[in-house]
Order: C-alpha cells, then sequence, then structure tokens
C-alpha cells in the first residue's frame, strides 16, 4: 500500500515552503500519497497546532505519518524530533505541538540529527521532510535518531470540578464557524454560564432558532457555545482563555 | 484503476476538521486519492457551494466520489443524501447543495440513515465521509440508504426574454478575480446595461485596457462582466444580485 | 510509477476554476497524482507566482509536470507554453512565470496551439491542462506544438556590488511571516543598513531576543530582514522593493 504522509503547517502556500517540502518528500520517497491537513496554522500558533494535531493523528490509518512543522524556534537548540506512537509516526519540533501522540502510553519519540550545512530557517524542508520520507519508505525509527527521554508535553488547561458540582472551564479555541470550543466535557444536561449568558445545554444547533446563541457537545466530545448560522465569537464576544460555569443538571 | 473522492466543504482547514474526515476516508478507503476542490466556501454558502459543484462534478471521470459538506442545518431533520448520476456519486446534505447532479434525467438519491452514537454537529466526518468511503470501495448506492423521492432541488435564477428581445439578468456570482457571473447565457453580440453604465459584448478581456470594463462571455458560457486587470466588483460596486439588461445586436 | 502533476494558480479555490482543472487532468490522465502549490498567489501577480515557481520546480523528482496559471493576458495574443528543463515539464502562459526552467541551459520551450471553440477567459482549463495531462501520459512536449525560439523571461533585479565592497540590493518579497527576502546573496558575516536601521548578520533567528529585528541568510541563499516571532514588515515598516546596503566584514 502507498505510504501516508499528511502536510500540517503554518507556511500558507503562496511563498512555495510548502511546495518545496512536498517536493523533497516524493523526490525522496516517489510513492507516498501526500495529504494537506492545513497550512493555515496562523504563524508560530503551537498551541492551534496542537489542537489540530489532536484531532486528526489518530483517525489515519496505521503507518501514516504526520509531517508538523510550527516551529518558532527553528535555529535554536530546540530539539527536532521522530515520533511512534499507536502504529502512527509524527515528525516535527519539540515544542509540544506532538503532545497528542507522546501522551499516549508507549510512545516512543527520537531526536534527528542536525546535519552540517543544512539551512538555519527551514528545518521543515531539510530535516523534518527527510526524516518523514525515510519512514514512509519503511526505514526505522531507530535509524533516524537518539532517544528523547523527555520531550515537551503542552496540555490542554484541565476544566475543575468545585465544591457545589458545578464545573469551570475556559473556551479553548474559535474555530472558523465562530464556534467557542471549552475544555469542559460533555455532559446530558445543565446550564452554562458565560460572561452574562446563561444558555441550557442542547442536543443540536438546530434546536434554536436561527441568530440565537445555543451550547452543545461537539464533535470531540466538549462542551461549545455557538449562534444557529452564525459566529458566537463575534455576535457573544467571546475569545480564546474566556472562563465559563457549567451546572450539570 | 484507485477510486478518487473529491471533498468541497466551507469548513476551512486549520481546526482540523477537513483532516478529521480526510482520516476517516483514507482509514476506510486505504486506496483511494483524495483530490480537494476548496474548504473555503464561505461558512454555510449553500447556494456558492451548489455553484462551484455545478462546475465541477461532471469533468471528473465515471466513478468519482463527490463529497460536500456545507451543512448549516446539521442536527436537525434534513435528509442525508448519496446521489449517483451519469457514473458519478454524490454525497451530502439534502439542503440543494448537490442540486447540479440532482436535476440530470435518470439521477437516484437514496437517504442514509443516522446511526446512533453519530454526534449532532459534524455529519461530514460520521456520516458522509463513510458513506463516501463505503462508495469508493465499490459498496452499491442502494445498500447505503432508502429511495428519496423528492430532494431538495435549488436552481440558478432564469433570465427573462422581454417583449423586445432584451434579456433581464442578474449577477450570480462574485469570483476571486471580482468577476462579476450573470445568469445571462452568451451570445454573439449585443449590449449590456448594468448600473449606469452601457458595455458593448466583448472576445476576451485583451480587447479592452487594463483597468477598463469590459463584458465578455465566461467560461462556463454565461456572460460576465470584468475589469481587465482589475476587481469589476469593486471597481464598479457590483454585487450579487444586482440586475442587468442585455440588448442582442 | 504514477506521474506527478504540480498545480500552481492565482485561482483561490471557492469559485471551482481550480477543481475543473483537476477533472480536467484526471479524466485524462486518471493515474496522475496532483500536488497543489499553492492557489492562493495574489490575483495577476506573475512576478510572485515567478519566484515560487523558482522555489519549487527543482525539488520534484524527474518527469514532474508542473502546470502554472497565472494568465493577465489570457485571450490577447500571448503565447502558451510547454517547457521541458532538466528532466522537468513546466505548462503555462508565456509572461515570464517559467522564467526558472527557461534560463537554465538545454531548456525548450514549444507554443501550443488555440484549438477552435476554446473559451476565450479560461485556457487553464481548456489549454495548459489538457497539455499537462499529455505529457503527464508521456506525450513527446514536440508532439504538442512547434519551437518557441524567444519566450520571455523575467529576472530577480541583480544586486550591485559598489566600488567600497559594499553591496546595493533590495527587497524581493514579503513572506507569510513578516520576513523581508532580499536579492543579495548570503555571505559570511556583515552589517546590513536599511531605512534607519543598521543590523548585523546572525546565523539564526534565535540569538535575538523575540520582538528584535535580525538579518540571517534565509532558505534560499539570500539575505532576509525578520523579527523573531514578529512580522519584520508590519513592525519596520519594510515593502517589496525598499533598498538596502549590504557592507560585508
Amino acid at each position: 500500500m502507498r505510504p501516508l504522509v499528511t502536510l500540517t503547517t503554518d507556511f500558507g502556500t503562496a511563498d512555495g515552503y510548502v511546495g518545496e517540502m512536498k517536493g523533497v518528500l516524493l523526490a525522496r520517497a516517489p510513492d507516498a500519497q501526500l495529504v494537506d491537513i492545513t497550512h493555515e496554522i496562523p504563524p508560530q500558533d503551537v498551541e492551534r497546532a496542537r489542537l489540530t494535531i489532536a484531532r486528526v493523528w489518530r483517525r489515519f490509518p496505521s503507518g501514516t505519518v504526520h509531517l508538523v512543522v510550527i516551529d518558532p524556534g527553528v535555529g535554536s537548540a530546540r530539539v527536532a524530533l521522530a515520533v511512534a506512537s499507536e502504529g502512527r509516526f509524527l515528525v516535527g519540533p519539540d515544542n509540544g505541538v506532538l503532545s497528542p501522540a507522546l501522551i499516549v502510553p508507549g510512545a516512543r519519540a527520537v531526536a534527528l540529527p542536525t546535519p552540517r550545512g543544512v539551512s538555519a530557517t527551514f528545518h521543515g524542508r531539510d530535516i523534518f521532510a527527510p526524516a518523514a520520507a525515510a519512514l514512509a519508505c519503511g526505514v526505522s525509527i531507530d535509524a533516524l535518531g537518539t532517544d528523547c527521554a523527555l520531550p515537551v508535553i503542552r496540555r490542554t488547561p484541565e476544566a475543575v470540578r468545585r465544591a457545589d458540582g458545578s464545573i469551570e472551564g475556559e473556551i479553548i479555541i474559535i474555530d472558523r464557524f465562530g464556534n467557542a470550543i471549552t475544555n469542559v466535557v460533555g455532559l446530558h444536561g445543565g446550564t452554562i454560564e458565560i460572561g452574562t449568558m446563561c444558555l441550557p445545554l442542547r442536543h443540536t444547533y438546530a434546536e434554536v432558532q436561527p441568530g440565537e446563541p445555543v451550547c452543545v457537545v461537539g464533535s470531540s466530545g466538549f462542551i461549545e457555545v455557538a449562534v444557529r448560522n452564525g459566529s458566537a465569537a463575534r455576535l457573544l464576544g467571546l475569545a480564546r482563555g474566556a472562563k465559563l460555569v457549567v451546572r450539570p443538571d
């Protein structure tokens, strides 16, 4: 079967940096099937990329190589990683962006060497893409580098259960639709207090009229605040980090 | 031959929703060749997506599966569809976005069931992508659901021929270049009245100077209003729905 | 091996023009592997596209076909080209966008005919994509058209070495990160004067604090002005065409 290599970057596409990486991948792994996840991570937004990878990496079949280049520390002493976890591989900088795969029991990480002569500004092309191509060609992860015992781990802040049974959480991400996704795991019924609003938890967007706010359990299992057919972020003034309280029924 | 699966959504790519769908597709149809049409349909703009699908769906070879997820009604009672038309397949919500294939004689539509436990907000991942993967693997459309007799059909508003031989039309879409594409089928010569302007129909953009307005027959056979090397929408103040009158020579 | 066809356009994706081209390619070359370079070149920015192609075209393996459609002159008398250079093929308009491959010794260019009945506004679909598909299927470039002796060549303006040993250059491109890439080839040490600033040449971004300006040798070998974890274009007010002076140590 063709090896799958996915790409996630903050490069945009117009400058040709992604094109260079694709060329390197296909020159070294001509049978690889390339799959774009996104190149529209906001520049240097490691946290946003981490959440995107969390959604995606395990959906792909065993053997898939995920190439992830959000790399504000390029050229510094930060380590370059290859990770093996649950049958998938991930390659990217050691800044926490690969955490979703690293926190799984049994995950292994190796530190990739920096060969002489590589550019100081584009390890995506010169270090990460070659390592991803090697993994796609069946090279063992052990052949790529030396064990990395303590890779950087970033975690989503955890919601806090209070003595009165309510849960204190926060908005973790605003998505393209303006939905505000929280860190509170979905429950069967309850009330969400955010800003001056108090909203019941519904089952679907369609239970309210277009333009009205609604709370539902989103597709990753967390409570989200939305406006039906509109942007909750804009219409309700919500942003990353805003606090909320959930009171279960 | 590898089955082709195209993707058209309003998801953007940064949030990872498209990545999740691609993972589901490739986990179930590992030989599929994924082809991005676009993920930049404006959020919930079913009409814009319908026009994009109209341009695209029949250009692909027989057997292609088009996965189309512009789904403001997700979680409501709207039906989920799989369509077979002219040898191609389309999967998406029953909101008119698949009309270009449904209006072809011989088209068939089936309603996809909603399995228990699927998310209420992301049928793209949980219903449409699995159905597209099944079609890509050669599963019969009849095995996916039950006949849908009356799917929602949306049509481009038709231009009206008036008693004096002139044609009343409107602007249907503004494209990325700022070209204003109308619903008036191209003709061999004539004059276009729009706003306070009166423009002759030309053969190509290049017949006027850069920065000047020009009417031509566009690549889908409809008259469009353009500005050579500029944006007609911005420079002439044109928007979707604006009326025009075409007087054939 | 599957033939590779890359796509570079200024079409965006939402209008379906890229989708139409992909359909044409796959209908004619069903085994082709399509690779998006970018569809986000600013409309009609031939120069930006030329620089993107310069970065990308030779990274891909021998046999790759690069389809490049930034075509403000569509419908005019401008020639349509297919180019063979260093084992790769390129197809696109004769406006200089293919220069990076044309200036290589041994490059060959043929002029593609304009068949009757093609659209006057979308040669990407009607002329360039069919030619790219033919090359992907192994058709000889000689079978596609007649020799084009003098294709349009565009070149990056060259930096000038002055009598005192300093080098006068300019900013050639602002990338997505706001890095300002110049036309001055990297050197081992020196000082860059730009606007009212005077910056030493460093080895990596990481040698300065976040938010501070820094000059480094970028991944194509040219000096660039950056701000660590920020946008040099915005923070330092830099734009394409701005002049600078480099004084080697």
